[in-house]
């Protein structure tokens, strides 16, 4: 056989008929050159939020095992849809849901896990010479029930499937034409990035850059699977997603992001004795609660305040039980801070550069812009900021460090 | 175990959220009376329609398998938004694909025939005492790969599960109140039938009364399933359909029924040897076109007519078979006639009773209307007319048979 690619198409390379019959000529071009080709395909523009919001005019709580049974039809109804445009360019393609190709899950209904997949259909229909398509998002448990992988998930079927076929490339196809310094909205001179490594595209991911599913990236690095972001809407090259190589630590920041999803909740007064930090945060992760940034004020009295971010769609949750746990321990109060933006800045350059957190700050006093939190992590930096200066921000760090200058990293 | 009861919900009972609000309490309140319950569920509304309609915005020839790939999504979205609505109402419901309880197919797409259900998975769920919701329509063939039972297929669904959980009852709901002596929108005194044999029912489905799909009640018939079509919208006795009981010889005509679907086609001046019309129907039959009545002029001269009528849809290809025929056996030419209607009646007491055919004709020849094609069976009779006369005929018979009379039949 042939080399393997596997290439992942969005929900917006296939939102109509016209596009669908797009991502069959770029799937055939390179069926063509002589590639075995698995396309992994999502649910196409709007459906499964469509879906979703059906649900919820049934139930407020739909059970979940019945949500996946719902919304892996819109993946099923893509692949098929895609094989005919595939078969009236008079190739041959044959479509598989997630069950019929063994994904194999945990039961973690809306957020499963992939365990295991079968390769035996797949590698039998790449032997016939068809082009095989596997429906995204999607898999069953051992029980044969529909479970589902969470938000991007088919960036997760992708790369599992490029891992057990051990293909050459994972191509990951999406409306952007790969991973930029900056979102171009923002910064308009911001630039696309050649090449990038797995940890610093993580911690894009992690903080707002929603090119691809962080899961799946972790899941890539893991494998060492090279990752090509990239446009379905022209044959640019985009932006290809590896291990670090030397030349990647000359780029001190690789980009800036900006996430406006997180709320910030503060403590006050909390007594100061040892471990009652500790009862916090394991209260806050028993309740399921991912916790982002933690700031603890040096105490000045026999009180601090410990503040610390979460998802703004978590926010009523963590409310609840942070309520609970400020009379539990003595605590005075706890307020909450919806009006705050995160920018951050990443690169594998930091390690082996100083002065890049004053650089950044530098940035942010210029615009007279006040930080209220800062975190750190070997590869990046991250400052909460009243949410008005959210994009002002994110211009003047990019500035700072000239990230629109173009820069080629190459192996 | 209790009871079992199978009940069919056709696509317009589930045609949006309020609708499958309506089944869930029906469904419940079924189960509050200690039925065991299997849900069978078409998919919503024109749902199917629309996703045939978006593959041929794709292909004009999409292959079948594929198609069969994404209409069966229909009623996987059916089946999870059912459950919701139980749950929703404090109950326990499961929804299972085809795929999921083993319904094995033959490998016919888009027409597949049900070789075996494999009930182990609806038995275990049924005795946890959960509400077993199955899509209806679709299976898998020994390949694992998704087939649809064509027209009306998951009545077939509703049938076979029936058969195989030995239910009680199959409980087939649909949009109207049961099976009538004649179509309501036509003949407005037309009558409920509280009962009807298989054949009568058979009959019926053949002549386009499209209460259920012919394959589905021969089913009924073979294992002896009683069937109850009733309506989902209000809680009214619907028809019974059963084997046939004595007191049904009573009635010698349960329905008029009309079939404007069908086109004529006359070959004219065929030689009169022996052999030709077998080798004429031989042709029509390998390029899988259905007949349905065939008549035969006996020759005055050397030469003969012959007529018959296909399903209009079949047309065109027919006309392209028919015409290669005409050369082949050296008849004169092909005429098509789509000006066409069939009008029947149907009823088990013509078996016994005389005078049945007489009086029909009478009905027709009071209205002034002429026969072009006539055609009988043990408990049918059908004439070919003029689409024109088509209503007034229907009703002329109906009144004829004095069919605005109520009558019920007991067992």
């Amino acid at each position: 056989m042939s080399d393997i690619i596997v290439q992942k198409y969005g929900g917006s390379s296939v939102a109509n008929p016209e596009k669908i019959m797009n991502v069959a000529k770029r799937v055939t071009s390179y069926k063509m050159k002589g590639c075995d080709l698995v396309v992994v395909v999502s649910a196409s523009g709007d459906t499964t939020d469509e879906l979703i919001e059906l649900a919820h005019k049934i139930t407020d709580d739909p059970p979940e095992r019945e949500m996946d049974m719902l919304i892996s039809t819109g993946e099923q109804a893509s692949v098929a849809l895609l094989a005919m445009a595939i078969d009236k360019l008079g190739f041959e393609a044959i479509s598989f849901t997630g069950a019929q190709v063994g994904i194999i899950t945990d039961s973690s209904y809306t957020k499963a896990k992939i365990l295991d997949i079968n390769t035996k259909r797949i590698l039998e229909e790449l032997r016939k010479g068809k082009i095989v398509i596997v429906a995204g998002f999607q898999g069953v448990n051992l029980n044969h029930d529909i479970t589902t992988l969470g938000r991007g998930g088919s960036d997760m079927t992708g790369v599992a499937i490029a891992k057990v076929l051990n293909a050459k490339m994972c191509e990951i196809y999406t409306d952007v034409e790969g991973v930029y310094t900056a979102d171009p909205r923002i910064v308009p001179n911001a630039k696309k990035l050649n090449r990038i490594s797995y940890d610093e595209m993580l911690e894009m991911a992690s903080l707002g850059a929603k090119v691809m599913q962080a899961r799946s990236i972790e899941c890539a690095k893991k494998f060492n699977i090279k990752i090509h972001v990239r446009s379905s809407f022209n044959n640019r090259e985009g932006t290809i997603i590896s291990e670090e190589v030397d030349s990647m630590e000359n780029i001190v920041v690789s980009g800036v992001t900006l996430n406006k999803e997180e709320a910030k909740l503060t403590i006050c007064d909390v007594p100061d004795k040892p471990g009652l930090a500790a009862k916090i945060f394991k209260k806050l992760s028993l309740a399921n609660i991912n916790i982002d940034m933690i700031i603890q004020n040096i105490s000045r009295t026999r009180c601090t305040d410990i503040s610390f971010t979460v998802l703004k769609e978590d926010l009523k949750k963590t409310l609840k039980v942070t309520k609970k746990i400020v009379r539990e321990i003595g605590a005075k109060e706890v307020i909450e801070d919806q009006d705050i933006a995160k920018v951050s800045i990443v690169g594998v350059g930091m390690k082996s550069h100083s002065g890049i957190a004053a650089k950044m700050f530098e940035a942010l006093a210029s615009k007279n812009i006040n930080i209220e939190m800062i975190s750190t992590s070997e590869i990046k930096i991250s400052c909460v900021i009243k949410k008005r200066f959210a994009e002002d921000a994110v211009r003047a760090i990019h500035d700072k460090f000239k990230l629109y200058k173009v820069r080629t990293i190459k192996e």
